[in-house]
């Protein structure tokens, strides 16, 4: 059966029907493709396009149909090219021609359209609460780790002791971003395409209000060339995975080395990594590793919607139907990092000790001391110098900062005072750094409460 | 001069410098990196982290040093790595040491992310500006276009006859996403992270409320290690600049194959195109051209960055020096081709002729007499059917549909009666469409009107 | 059952399990990882590592599972993370303890590094005969064609006439150029990983040499950690599709366009377009459109290995799973892409009055006539200029330049003779381009003679 | 001046002027510019097209020019669109309309498709250098560190010992794959396309072979129209550039990770790292950080060439300009990080002992184990279960193997015998890996002189 024989001489050739198809994939769709049309249908038989018992009967049958699809009743083939002609060869072959009347005053064009705008608003709600979620369990560990002190890394350096709770509530800043990003394509999702028909909106006297009222839609495209066309909306979605991807592959790129021998400050737990087929001892971080693996396949598909719909013209091509597959992975991609990400870092374990014995053994207080010198009226350049030839003596030496003697701090300036190395432990490091969003644990306290009230809105 | 020469014992290779260096475009960021400065110098002396009478000495030869750089007379080596050194540099060759008093409570990681979170700003301003003033010009070409119908395109076949004024507004529309999602991105550009020091918050008892206030920013970091690190807003203006590319890519596929001798249905200004260099008849739409071909350098530029924040682990890496070429590099493309297309859009004739033979010569009409038929009762597929065989049969003979007799539509089905044909005009056809968002004279002039308002705000 | 469970306490999570498998799309490689480890164990045997009589009950057994996978009698589950591990287990379950000596002298990261090199090498050899495929059909077609005359086209403006033959053996060429690509990554695929294990070699007397030879494999990695860190040949492989995609997205282009009722310089067969779910006059050109859409599917592919590959440490990392979805989606791609070109190409049929038609309505000669005077001793620039001004005064006149008269030409340049207009025919000015690789009839059949020398080879 | 002004009756607007020109990027380009007009000019003569005094005179001119260029006496300006019409104009200029002969049988189409050749052929030839060159630094280490034994890593996990040597020959075969890569692209550079004119070919009769000759190219275009629209070296370029640049990012992987404090396998040298403005202590491994960052770069200009080059018709589009700044990026960029990183390496220092420890205080030589009791008969797969017993026996009492007694050995399995432990130390592990291209003494003694050969090529 096709939907458009009418003026052809032959068959379509078969792997072009293959090739054509979209069904392998578009199956997916099928609960917004029969939700979507049943409210055109109500909408059809209460405007009186159609007769109201030919709506309900439609209507009916296509409840069948759904039940039938989801219980895996219904066999996809690529003849029947999508899952809108699986639905409606299906409807004919229950009740007959008057199965022919629900396409009325609606397109292909505008139907896959509003379908895809239902399945994006339907995933953006899930994903921000799988964002939700990963941020009450950073909460929930930053709280544990309200006196955990680490070192801060910049270069990949020991820099600054920092609180381990200050770094984990980085992410769930970054997490907030991606949740606010999510929640503004939302709105532009937000907008029933149907009524479009092919491209330039519809003959019958259809109430376009009526269904975007009954399917949840804020808003209704003001120009149907512009409904078959946009797919803003995908690209937001794809874009602002890319960036949650970014940060989630950040946050891999951490725990990958939190939890190598060399660094040692975490251990994943069993459930969550794997073994060696070869060498018995590994535990590998593969979570971790597969998140930022993954991050370069959601760039991909973004890099292609985008390529695809490049230098298109006006108003629909078939190059349009490439707006699948590669957002229905990107969804389940980051759905399962999400969720995966969630367990992982609830599960695994931090070794206090570890942590401190690395930022005790360094140079991360220099700083300090340098600050020192300047709250004694040095300017900072000069404090600066100062302290970095005070850190080259005890490189030389073997030594650190804190083994350094007053006298031996006088050496190289006078305004050292006895009080000097009290500003060196990491503790006193971490404390000093009490400016807004700093890392002393008042500021962090005052982080954690400003992070539950974004979280409980 | 070196900012933390300190603890090195050998000079910088020179090739390394260069390699390092960012001065040959973070010089572009001269004056908010000034701006940004004089607002921490403010503070400082408010705060009395440094004397007041030193923060007006600082401030005084700051805004010297803003207008010998906007004069041209401070040159700039990779010697003096960025545009922070070479300030600061002449900084203490006006006043001595008390301008190393500047870098108080501040490191370049925060520095740098202050001037970057500043030029952003200042840019979605512009582009926002920017590409209202080209929806403008949209409007005023759509509402000239009232009545003049073209064939409405849809996989580059004559779909059904659309309004002109219909197909300009469809990139209104997209424009108008386009504006609103620049605009969301400043939300999230608007945040301090002055304070955040190099990656831990700072010691000293600064104010960045105040700091906030003169530079206007809605909101500061809630996290040091964030706020050095974060270059989301930076992916953002990169994803919203590419789906603006997208578009403006889409319209000049449109406007080249319009200027094309097949279609004709524009004419373009001498002043916007060029001619070739061997063929004198040539006349290139280069700018569409252009625009079109551009559009690769702004994915190009938005997937560089993704790719350079991938698995970086917190906090700052230098590798974030790659976040402002590309940035630059956009900025200065997109407002380049919102300003050119204004011009083109703005100069170009429309052959309304052309495009009327176009649309009056073809099969355009055909779903409105499949229409017809399912007014008279018949299930739109089997219209579709009938319809189909009478193309098929106005084919084989070199006639159009407006050329069929009734008698001969009512051998394909006795629905048809002596008014069908009149539904066969491309104003008929148009006018069908009054369904909101479509084509008809009336919904285009109520879409008018939304734009109007859209475009007031 | 885990190949590595020794050291661990828990189970793993079965959600991990979900996400690290990758059953569900490295079973296509079942094949090439049989006969990898049948190869590898019929080498365990003639070195002794493991008895003559246990390698042979292990190859009969893996015999044995080849069948049966091929005729779908095995289950793939994710609880068995991938296809070596399916193999094995199935392997131990045939045929007892012994089974596991087949991991003798392997890691799976050698093992898998070795089915993708089969993979690669095999499917490159598909693609350079579906290339070599398409290049005959464009030949074939550049034959028929050798006397029709068409528009060539510069910034989509008409610009000489060329004959269609050249015109498509310009993709000849394009397409030769994929095939030696595929052919040099040949060269890079084929070097034989197994034997570096896990990353560092084996322990056992292994000699690769024998699988090398049995596996077809021309060279060895001289390098362990480089043999299971390596993914060069997959990204080759994505590269060198690229560009194949690239090329048939611009011959795609130009299809849609001659299909189009403005151009209507061909006729795409039935078998190969569809209609309008609408619009009962449609025919569309979907190959074309959909081919040219999949083009971005290849880039991202490209673009999403090129990331996941960005930054990681040697040698081996969980993340290099991820190259393989890509890769088989992208040979999947290529090869309808390829098989349905062949046949759009080899069905279409082209109209060569509409072509003619196009080519001598318009200025496409002027070069010539600049070329004239060029000949009567004027420089090109000047030559260029008076040309210029007869097409001005041609277009305001609405004439043509054959329409002019000799007296007309003459009052722009004295150089002007009788025999100035004999060269504004299309065909005159297809074939006064003689020169090597240019229009002319001769030119093309040379190039004809040497396209047919290429494919031979 | 406009080359092409005839039939233009405005002035070019000044803001699509400088949106147009490229004389900003392709000055780069003059030297292949004159010296490709040189050639042409001297086969004009040659060939009798125009007087071979006139040839003399436009090469005289021509040579001053570059002289002219080269010392930076002529001035650049938009107006003059290309570097082309630069010298176009200052031939004119110097010699007057004859100069205008220069452009016979020419069209900027195929000049600045020649200038993009010569350009690519040249650059390619440092490239293989400048790899070549750090190969060989990688080299001179290897052969310094034959007995350097170091952790080997999976998943960043400490998987079996290896040697330094042969951890940084991975890279050198690596590099040697870049290298050919690049040579293999060569031979699809060197084409010589001039002659192609604008699209068609051109109507006088030139010499290409002549010019080929002089300029050095192997081969001509065969077809025109496919000679000024290939862009396929410069893809190739980019492609393999970004290949090369993922090699370099994973070194820096390693780098930074080996110069962090956790890791302290090397030291960088002073002059190729940089301080902190704020933290004394810090030694930044700058040039690492900024090569993996630069990474996005060049994949960035890869796809920006891609999607520029999707979906354009035949045969020159402006679109095309675009090719170049991203390549002249690229060259600049890869030959920094090239000369960069050969300077890191021959600068750097291996703490041996550190390595040392890394290596002998963990598990690495468990798979030793595993091999130790298949040697013995027991299958792998139960020798790996009962090692990794043992592995987590020993985490749990926080011992070692080597800390292990036979006793306790043979309690695990009775295959175990007195020369078990032998097999434990990273010396015995890496000497026992002596297969092909695995890590042992001898093994990598052969890697070594099979690199030398390779270098010596």
């Amino acid at each position: 059966m096709k939907l458009w024989g009418g003026r052809f001489d032959k068959e379509t050739d078969s792997l072009m029907e293959e090739f054509n198809a979209s069904i392998s994939f578009d199956q997916r769709l099928y609960e917004e493709d029969i939700r979507g049309s049943m409210a055109h249908c109500r909408m059809l038989g209460a405007c009186g396009i159609i007769a109201s018992e030919e709506a309900e009967l439609i209507n009916k049958a296509l409840a069948e149909i759904l039940t039938e699809i989801k219980e895996g009743k219904l066999e996809f083939t690529a003849a029947l090219e999508d899952i809108h002609m699986h639905v409606e060869k299906r409807l004919l072959d229950k009740i007959g021609p008057v199965g022919g009347k629900l396409h009325t005053a609606r397109s292909r064009n505008d139907q896959v359209a509003l379908d895809m705008h239902l399945y994006v608003k339907k995933e953006i709600i899930v994903t921000v609460s799988l964002i939700k979620n990963l941020q009450q369990v950073l909460l929930a560990a930053a709280e544990e780790n309200l006196d955990t002190v680490m070192p801060g890394y910049t270069h990949l350096q020991r820099a600054q002791p920092v609180l381990f709770a200050h770094h984990l509530l980085a992410y769930f800043w970054k997490l907030q971003r991606d949740r606010e990003r999510f929640q503004d394509a939302y709105k532009r999702a937000d907008r029933l395409p149907l009524g479009a028909g092919a491209l330039a909106g519809t003959t019958f006297p259809i109430d376009p209000k009526m269904v975007a009222a009954e399917l949840d839609f804020a808003n209704i495209y003001e120009n149907s060339m512009d409904a078959v066309s946009d797919r803003d909306f995908v690209v937001e979605f794809l874009a602002n995975a890319s960036l949650l991807m970014a940060h989630l592959s950040c946050l891999s790129e951490d725990i990958i080395l939190w939890n190598s021998q060399e660094f040692a400050f975490i251990q994943l737990d069993d459930a969550f990594t794997t073994g060696s087929s070869i060498m018995p001892q590994k535990k590998n971080p593969d979570v971790a590793e597969l998140v930022r693996g993954k991050t370069g396949r959601v760039y991909g598909h973004l890099l292609a919607l985008l390529t695809t719909l490049k230098g298109l013209p006006l108003a629909y091509n078939k190059d349009l139907q490439e707006d699948k597959e590669g957002l229905f992975d990107t969804v389940d991609t980051i759905k399962n990092c999400l969720v995966l990400y969630a367990a992982l870092l609830r599960t695994m374990k931090i070794d206090k000790q570890r942590m401190y014995a690395a930022v005790a053994g360094d140079f991360a207080s220099a700083t300090d001391l340098a600050d020192y010198l300047v709250r004694k009226g040095l300017p900072f350049r000069e404090a600066h110098a100062v302290v970095g030839r005070l850190v080259g003596k005890c490189i030389a030496e073997n030594r650190r900062l804190v083994d350094l003697t007053v006298t031996e701090l006088r050496a190289h300036s006078l305004l050292f005072a006895e009080d000097a190395l009290a500003c060196l432990t990491p503790q006193a490091c971490v404390e000093a750094r009490s400016s807004y969003g700093g890392t002393a644990q008042s500021a962090v306290k005052e982080q954690l409460k400003q992070a539950k009230k974004e979280i409980k809105e």
